[in-house]
């Protein structure tokens, strides 16, 4: 599907009106710093010199095949608690999104146990119904391309219904036991990065799980050249959920929207994207740096600079939903600061 | 008035238990970073294991005697007119402050030029009555010794007022045409930090025009020993929006608030407050890292860690601002988050 999106270049004209604008407020030039690139960035993606944040969280969750292998810390019966969690609003993501203003779909990209039931009055779960979880890609491919382009097709369709609802902003979660050990899959493979520095942590191994995490998919990364095409990659070492977060980003380029993205799993997402359409590159804005250590490793082959650096390893989408409001205030500061002509204010001697 | 405030040490007991709140919340241990090291930082600091962000910027303006030296790349004039764009509203640091729920309070601590009228229904403005402006560093020192006890103590009361009226965390923000200078005496009589890679650009000086700032500040500081107390020192270097700031974080600190300062000047002012008396340093959030170089040396002189970076050197409290939202994430965390109990999550392997 990605093959198909149209993605336009930015128009220079409106760069350089938007940067007047930006100019002409009463501050030293360039002195708000980042918060003058974001407001120019979605000006250009929103392609109007009054940008808007209304912000969507697609937080998607899926099971892992891999966990079979002893590569996560925690039993893979979290991911569907955790999305249970999710609906009932008590997992950090959602209290971040009300903190935030910030609409959320949830979507079981391909939960593997049944989830458990979500309070009365909780919104609607969205179901990919494609298959309850990735095959174990230490053996086999996780997904085959029929599974894969289904996942690609959920995610850009959530993200399309977000933009039809009023999204100018669709930020990236994800929930899954195990897919750190997919996004430093496709980090290696897509990215070229050595992969011993992309395996981290992740959720909580201690030092000795690192190392037989590292093992596995050492193993698994043999299975193929050591360079793939993303599809080929996402297919081989992807999640549902991340395949289902590399289609929505796509979609929300394509239609104008920003992409938001989160941490080292989201990331990867994004990263795969990217890698097969680089034009949705500038539409993508990076809202901070993990402490899982490959994202710093990810990042820098994106040549992406994070907004924050809060040491969060939490994934869901909160970083993304932290950084919405460096977004809000890059908006008002072009919709409401007054100019030196308007302010009565003198201009450097 | 810093000699006579008690500020308590925090309390271990309710440190163990907000600990374990956080600890057992849906998510593994720690991973959201210093989100919830600020969830506990502002409940010792509140008394409660239930903190609150009510905030209350604090936008102290004044005027420098130094500038007759040709230290700033502005007109003096401009701190006036920057005052009446605070009360009209069209700051950057006003809109932040209307974009994340802050109440402000416009104060003249002693600016040099007639304020401009603000329009009609705008805030009062505070006025400090002191002195308009301080004498010119260089040749003299800018205070008096009473006139830095009416500038520390009528920071103070602004402080004391917010907190009467609700306020729970105290934002420091300042304007001054030629304040850059004053902070860098201060860094570099209190902290003991070298003068030469504290003096910056400021709002703008060019290279030559850092260099004329250096040759000032070295001629004014050979007036003084090479280390100073911290009361001497601002009132040899000070700005009256520095000494007010300094009399304001010493109050909220005594208060119960939270102190969330800003960039290079306004962290000048929390250095003195906090080199006076120590117990400050735990209420003090520092809330960004500024561009003008010299901020970094303060920064890991009080060995503290910003909360953002982004570039951003303009003052008025605009950093401190564009972290509020990170503040009352915490707090949100803490209210709202489920337990795994109560979720009925799993824990780890």
């Amino acid at each position: 599907m990605l093959a198909d999106l149209r993605v336009p270049p930015f128009d220079p004209a409106l760069r350089a009106r938007v940067q007047h604008a930006i100019d002409v407020k009463t501050k030293p030039q360039g002195s708000l710093g980042r918060i003058e690139e974001l407001a120019l960035q979605l000006a250009l993606i929103q392609e109007t010199e009054a940008p808007r944040v209304e912000a969507h969280l697609l937080l998607c969750a899926a099971d892992h095949g891999v966990v079979a292998e002893g590569v996560s810390a925690w039993p893979q019966e979290v991911t569907a608690q955790m999305v249970a969690n999710f609906l009932a609003g008590g997992a950090a993501s959602t209290v971040f999104a009300r903190e935030m203003g910030c609409k959320v779909t949830v979507a079981d990209a391909g939960v593997a146990a049944p989830i458990p039931p979500a309070p009365k009055g909780a919104p609607a779960l969205r179901r990919a119904g494609i298959r309850p979880g990735t095959r174990n890609f230490a053996r086999e491919d996780a997904m085959t391309p029929a599974e894969l382009s289904a996942a690609l097709e959920f995610g850009a369709t959530l993200a399309r219904e977000a933009i039809a609802e009023g999204a100018t902003v669709i930020a990236l979660g994800e929930m899954g036991i195990g897919n750190t050990s997919s996004a430093a899959m496709l980090a290696h493979k897509i990215a070229g990065i050595e992969l011993a520095p992309l395996v981290g942590p992740g959720a909580g191994l201690d030092g000795e799980g690192v190392s037989r995490k590292q093992q596995v998919l050492e193993r698994a990364a043999a299975r193929h050249p050591r360079r793939m095409d993303p599809m080929a990659a996402l297919a081989a070492y992807g999640g549902l959920e991340i395949a289902a977060l590399t289609g929505a980003c796509a979609a929300a380029a394509a239609g104008g929207a920003a992409v938001l993205s989160d941490g080292f799993i989201a990331s990867s997402a994004a990263l795969a994207a990217i890698a097969a359409r680089p034009e949705i590159g500038p539409r993508v804005i990076f809202s901070h740096m993990s402490r899982e250590p490959g994202h710093r490793l990810m990042l820098e082959a994106l040549e992406a600079r994070p907004l924050l650096d809060l040491d969060l390893r939490l994934g869901e989408g909160t970083g993304a939903l932290l950084a919405l409001p460096l977004l809000r205030a890059a908006c008002a500061m072009l919709a409401e600061m007054a100019t030196f002509g308007s302010a009565g204010v003198s201009g450097k001697d």
